[in-house]
């Protein structure tokens, strides 16, 4: 019996319970729709920082805009492949797609001859599927400006863009354009977002369940 | 000539060379051995935050130790599917195996048994790889206790580990509790982290390119 033990929570969902209180009686939520303080919430718990709430921007109508486009089994297009693989496919409505091009064959050609990243470049590959669908970007501004830069064109409309690129580089420049864009849009403003963000916000709208 | 652009940089390499400059320029470095600090600037790109640096804690060899084992051919045994999905193979220095059992058969099962999370079950399958491997925990603290108990009761020793699990129950403790384990270790402190910062340690330890 000389087992080393930790005096820790074991069990997920009470993990889950405890955290998600702890998140509810810390962060200022007051302002926030109820559905978008939902998935504030989960954003908050993908990254440990309550003040992420002050950061939050939207459009009234995003959170009802993306759940109704999953549940009627419009893709999520992803920017990285982190993204991707955080979103958890038991919650998704009606078995939706989630798609992520970047290592699509022909990518790196295109990125050089459009002279933009991989990851802005992974976007025309989008494009079949762009119609109606929930985007969730947690990693590169230069997606989200493409993104922007089609949809203006003339690109087909998404349901709703989950906007959370990171970094010092054009991350909260590519946010605030899309908030300025008109499309259903969730942000986080500044520099912080990031891949798990995007994931809590996929996969809070994606389920009622918390 | 009617197509929208908006104003940002578009060059992979210059984006990161720009985020980096801004970071060194930003940050409080000051303290941090050169290894750990070059670790540190690429943990920052991931989230944005610059204040990053002052919850760092580490050992003096950590990074020496991982590196050591990545050049050797060690794998990298990772508690979640974003922290393995995030890792980039072409800066891996010796085409070293990236490991998550989470969904490996029979974990669910073990999580009922032994009365733990499914990414504490999980590490059980780790048992034969962990001797000298090096360990990303970007999620769940209960991976990052558990590890903690199996090594004390006799496991095989990793050869570093990089403990960055995220969120507002037991994350803090398991870090202090990892940090106090006498075992090679760079942690977040407090309830920061998550799977991109994991992932940006990792990335930065394997490969001198910037």
């Amino acid at each position: 019996m000389a087992e080393t033990r930790y005096d820790y929570v074991h069990e997920g969902a009470e993990i889950y319970r405890r955290s998600f209180a702890t998140i509810r009686a810390e962060a200022d939520l007051t302002g926030l729709p109820v559905d978008v303080a939902r998935v504030a919430v989960r954003m908050i718990h993908s990254c440990g920082m309550v003040d992420l709430a002050g950061d939050l921007g939207y459009s009234s109508q995003v959170v009802a805009a993306a759940r109704t486009a999953l549940l009627a089994g419009a893709p999520i297009l992803c920017d990285a492949h982190m993204v991707a693989s955080g979103i958890t496919r038991s919650r998704l409505p009606a078995g939706n797609d989630v798609v992520c091009t970047l290592s699509d064959p022909g990518v790196p050609e295109l990125a050089a001859r459009i002279g933009n990243t991989r990851s802005a470049a992974a976007l025309d590959h989008w494009l079949p599927r762009l119609d109606g669908a929930v985007v969730a970007i947690g990693n590169a501004p230069t997606a989200l400006f493409r993104l922007l830069e089609l949809v203006a064109d003339g690109a087909p409309r998404p349901a709703a863009v989950l906007g959370i690129p990171v970094g010092f580089i054009g991350a909260a420049e590519s946010k605030e354009a899309l908030a300025a864009s008109g499309l259903e849009h969730l942000v986080v403003h500044g520099r912080r977002g990031g891949s798990a963000m995007a994931v809590a916000a996929v996969n809070a709208i994606a389920s009622e369940e918390e």
